[in-house]
């Protein structure tokens, strides 16, 4: 391996001065001469048929400039997804609203004030029908229907080995049922939106949505027209975790406001609107039975899923599906039976939560498995060890695994919580929990895998790096800057990044399955590559000397082995511009990743990603058992991300998921009365503030993978993945009591508590 | 010669739409959040030594937010020009005003009253200085000097043959004095820009400038920074003509006040400051000494000029050198002279403005023209044919014509114009007047000529084209589309502009010397072949073909001589995307073209354009002799421009040069009492309008030129230089007075009817 210099250094973040100095400008800073204010207006019912809408009061109300309503739009059916084949999305109710809160009609006003009002003024006729909000209701024969004929969306079922003969093997078998709840993204920034058409038909949307390539595809697709007259530039994004791409209304019916009204207009969310209508994590029912056989070794494994994906497909059925995967493909286990359903509700449709439905597959596995440990008398280390994937394994479902640092993740936490001491040495109250984690580190989302990257080199030999793939917060773009560094023998001072605008940056995949660094960032360092074989075209013909024989140092551009021929990178630069070539030195690297196409309907089956990262942590909790009052008192987390190429990013995106995971297993969700959102307020729905937030240790564990760009993995989201485990885990050392429905509450615990004590 | 389909045909142009709806964003359109105003102040005196500035009571003015001065800037010296090595520009003074409006400090503030006001709060103490405001007056021994220990700025002397032998080789001698007046561009917006200063010390100016990425670099120079820290974006640019580049001052000042600030700050020009300090055509006093036999052969000819650059040398040196080339390049003559000077003087800086010098010069040379031919009693389309440079013929200065319909030219004009039968038929007080005239195609203003564009092809099949080369009003951008659609089989509206952005869009020499169409051009053409040839790698790869054998017509690609093997132009963008590159197909092309660098001091010899454009044409007239009242009557105009790539766009061009040419012979001039303008509004400096403007027949001569796209040339400046002389060419049919100083007006025509019958 050649020496790094500023890949793998601990360095600030090319966007900390503007983010810092409040200079950045985020999506509600955007402001355009003559722009006028949108409001959506949601449905009162859950479920309910459109009979009539009448605009013509709130057209009439001064001030206000448009009302749309679904004759406005193309009434057409359309999909959010990439992956999922449901074309069920409308822009704006035609014929029946689904939830509460179903896109029915918008305003646009000279001021918010008079579009909130002129929203009271349009009187819409609805025939109220049977409503259905839990997926177990939503089953049964007799349910009323969301949409079609079945109320179930999507059935996954994928098989491998011979799942009887499996459980035939076990000398034990286990069935655990678990719940998790509907978590919403919490990104402080609301959903936001600024459209303007122009003259030739065109839009401009500035929105701070996680993937404005996916925005400019669906928004098209919402408003039936040619995917290049939409141009989406992303402002800088205050917060994502998954949301703000599927939901793809509020900026498809922003654009339709302006192209009505002809003058930009804004649609920002009320929070009660973005916890009320917006993408929370898909809730799953997960039933995990697993064979084993006495010494550990697990001979079978099924998981049957329900997961709620409310009044709409969106994503869910991927969510599921993955989510699903993850039990059969972090152990060793070649039975396997896998089925779910993706079901329709009455309420908000489900999206994307960081974990990808991980979270909430892992909470039963992770938990199961301590369960496993308990029964059959092993330290649940050992059971994990035992049955883990392993480097150059391939898993059942076709995972072909090259790097595994999940050994050296479970030793480097488990010595630094005192694991062994602490769970023999046991004090009241107290206890440790462990869990585990793998996951992708870039997805193939349609027969194209990889990503494509520009970088050019100014004439004053300032380096930027133009790529299809986006920063909305996680530090893509400070990634990508040192690894253009990198190559170019340069600092990071001098390189830039150029933000994402669709009519501008090259195209991308999207920031799904922690793909960034790995497809993205190779992309980056391939066009770097090619800008410094350019510079060398140009050098060598100064210096007459063959390309072939330069080399690039500390912005030095010399002839090998007579370093007394040299030129200064921007002496280079400039002549590329000013004498040879009359523009910058543009480099172009493409990533093509081969791996396979991830299918829902085939449960991700096949090689789906080019590595696979990994995560061990433990949470150590006190629990009292009268109130159930839950502390936290450490976590310790070891995050196989491969080459960490900025170790204090991948910290902090560590810490990040432990805190955002300890809200999903402890604190949050979403609740309902008659599908309506009960607690959509920061007031009523509690995240982890900094009081909540324990101690955490990161420890980043780098073996290099063959695949990576300096052997990197992604880094996003496997840590996320196994905190609601770890908790539950940890209470159950402390307290005795399994938690199996999330969150757990005080409440849970004291009555698990009183049950037990009752038998 | 392929049969052509987009190219050649009358189109209307790509902006179109967004300009007639009001839709088009221009300058003062822009606006962001925050938003201060600058005013800038300017120098009461011509010429004076800065002894203190005071701003503090300025800043104390609530709402100003900023005041800058000298010592806020670099207070280095740096030139505006990439061909005139003169680096005596300041942002803002620091030693001495040098003429009436000379920038000496700003401020920015909330509004633009307290701006105002804040100006006269500033204590500036002056040591006024002798000044000087006449060339002739500044070449005197003990004028005041304006910069050092001259008032020459620079000298050209250039000669070829021996002008000595010429001259005794002549039947007849002429010598004639001729001056022109300092006309300004009155483009109607006003200048003005809006920039913006970032948290990384990077700077976004809008500003409609007639080229971004010379603004770029310029203001780099102002501001002592680095270029690739300035981003330069182009609004819709409500004209230009020449001015709006080498006034770099506001833009910089803008740039600085944003940066003292940490606001955007926006500064525009009233319409005083844009006649005052702005930079209109180089007046010349040029005299023409021309010998010739008896039969019209031209044996040698001098040009004597003395331009008035006034405070600052700008580009003025290249614009005297090349005008002094026009009359010596037109026609053919062995033994010349060119002998120029620029002159400081304590008037505002001067610049260039559509022709180049060619207006002024060509006044002088195709007047004289007429006189010649009187004298030696031919024709005087007799004479110039006789004289006239031809195809594949090179120029005494070394121009290489490879095409040449100056003779078609001169035969259009007369036969429309029934120009013998008239000239024949006089009738009193009416005239006839004949002017010609040579033009450049391109020019190379530092070691790389040519120019480089990128031509992109959208999911949908929607092309786009980003070229580095602008359209600030000349239907740049049209011609561009018109020649990707050729090229990829498409239709004009399947072609759509990315607006100049330098962050975005390729380097670019800049819109010099009618090179936009030519080389600009030539880059799209190759752009779009380069694309058509990706397009047909990933049609090839779905048919199971060869790209070789892949034919592309009305949007289908099919496989040559087997029809029903095709794709839509759509699906094969879409395959690029989706299955075969992850990336949309960026066609890229760069065009080389093999010129001689312009160089003033060598009065522009060597072959300086690929191709050079030729015009001719004819004003009748008629002139009242007791008011001296012109009364222009018709205009026909015939234009080589090569093959015209939108003819109706091609009339345009051709017309509003003649009514520009028309101001500059007939109405228009700056007037200066002490330095100072006197007449700096639409009030008291008349330009033509609609009643002013005759009946204008435009020709378009189009031999096919080797070295353009399609065989084009230029079409943006050659029909504006002879306007003057073909106005005074006419008066002198009509009344029979030789009108040798700019503008002709009626008091002048008066004058010189009454000196003439005293003789």
């Amino acid at each position: 391996m050649v020496e790094l210099s500023v890949v793998g250094k601990r360095l600030p973040r090319v966007d900390a001065l503007e983010k810092i100095t409040g200079k950045a400008v985020y999506g509600t800073e955007v402001y355009l001469p003559g722009l006028l204010h949108g409001k959506i207006l949601g449905s009162p019912y859950a479920h309910a048929r459109i009979l009539n809408i009448d605009t013509s009061r709130a057209e009439r109300l001064p001030g206000v400039k448009a009302v749309v309503t679904a004759e406005d739009t193309p009434k057409t059916r359309y999909g959010v997804s990439w992956i999922v084949d449901a074309k069920d999305e409308q822009m704006l109710a035609f014929d029946k609203v689904r939830y509460v809160g179903d896109e029915v009609a918008a305003v646009a006003a000279i001021d918010e004030d008079i579009a909130e009002e002129a929203l009271e003024l349009i009187r819409v006729e609805y025939e109220e029908l049977p409503a259905v909000f839990e997926p177990e209701d939503a089953l049964k024969e007799d349910a009323p229907r969301v949409f079609g004929d079945s109320n179930i969306q999507k059935r996954v079922v994928v098989t491998r080995g011979d799942i009887n003969k499996g459980f035939q093997e076990a000398d034990y078998i286990f069935e655990d049922r678990f719940r998790t709840q509907h978590v919403h993204q919490c990104h402080l920034e609301l959903t936001d939106c600024v459209a303007s058409w122009d003259a030739s038909g065109k839009v401009t949307i500035w929105v701070t949505s996680m993937d404005p390539n996916t925005v400019r595809t669906i928004t098209a697709r919402a408003l039936g027209m040619k995917e290049s007259k939409i141009r989406v530039i992303q402002p800088v994004v205050g917060g994502a975790f998954g949301a703000k791409i599927t939901l793809i209304r509020p900026y498809a019916i922003c654009a339709l406001l302006s192209r009505k009204t002809g003058r930009p207009v804004r649609v920002v969310n009320r929070r009660e609107d973005d916890f009320s209508t917006t993408r929370p994590r898909l809730p799953m029912i997960i039933e995990i039975k697993t064979g084993v056989k006495k010494d550990g070794t697990l001979t079978a494994r099924e998981i049957k899923a329900i997961a709620d994906v409310g009044a709409y497909a969106g994503e869910g059925a991927g969510i599921m599906a993955m989510g699903m995967s993850y039990p059969v493909s972090l152990y060793k286990c070649p039975n396997i039976r896998m089925d779910g359903k993706t079901v329709y509700t009455n309420k908000l449709s489900m999206g994307q939560f960081r974990g990808y439905g991980g979270p909430q597959a892992l909470f039963a596995c992770e938990t199961q498995m301590d369960m496993i440990a308990e029964k059959i008398g092993l330290d649940p280390i050992d059971l994990r060890l035992k049955n883990a994937i392993d480097k150059d394994e391939v898993t059942v479902l076709g995972w072909d695994v090259k790097s595994c640092g999940l050994r050296e993740c479970i030793q480097k936490v488990a010595a630094y919580s005192h694991w062994y001491q602490k769970r023999k040495e046991k004090k009241p109250n107290r206890g440790l929990g462990l869990a585990c984690s793998i996951f992708v580190s870039d997805c193939k989302e349609y027969e194209f895998g990889g990503s494509t990257a520009f970088v050019k080199i100014d004439e004053d030999g300032q380096i930027s790096v133009r790529s299809g793939e986006i920063d909305y917060g996680q530090g893509a773009f400070t990634v990508f800057c040192q690894m253009a560094a990198e190559e170019l023998g340069s600092s990071l001072d001098d390189v830039t990044f150029f933000g994402t605008d669709t009519d501008v940056t090259p195209h991308a995949l999207g920031p799904w399955g922690d793909r960034v660094t790995v497809s993205g960032g190779n992309a980056v360092r391939l066009a770097a590559i090619d800008a410094r074989r350019q510079l060398f075209e140009v050098a060598a013909d100064m210096l007459e000397a063959s390309p072939e024989d330069m080399e690039l140092k500390n912005r030095k551009i010399s002839v090998k082995g007579s370093p007394e021929k040299h030129l200064l990178f921007e002496e280079v630069a400039k002549a590329a511009v000013y004498d040879k070539r009359g523009s910058p030195i543009v480099g172009r690297g493409t990533d093509v990743r081969k791996t396979d196409f991830i299918d829902p309907d085939k449960g991700f089956a096949g090689n789906i990603s080019s590595s696979y990262t990994f995560n061990a942590q433990i949470a150590e909790v006190e629990v009292d058992p009268n109130t159930g009052q839950v502390r936290v008192l450490h976590f310790a987390t070891a995050n196989d991300l491969g080459k960490a190429i900025n170790p204090t990013m991948a910290e902090g995106q560590a810490e990040s998921q432990i805190v955002q995971g300890l809200g999903f297993g402890l604190l949050e969700g979403l609740k309902f009365d008659g599908g309506k959102v009960m607690n959509p307020s920061f007031m009523e729905y509690r995240i982890p503030n900094s009081v909540d937030s324990p101690p955490i240790k990161v420890f980043l564990v780098e073996p290099i993978d063959p695949n990576g760009p300096y052997g990197a993995k992604g880094a996003g989201e496997p840590t996320i993945m196994p905190t609601a485990a770890a908790l539950a885990n940890a209470i159950y050392d402390a307290v005795g009591v399994r938690m199996k429905d999330l969150p757990i509450t005080p409440e849970k615990i004291v009555r698990a508590i009183e049950a037990k004590s009752k038998k």
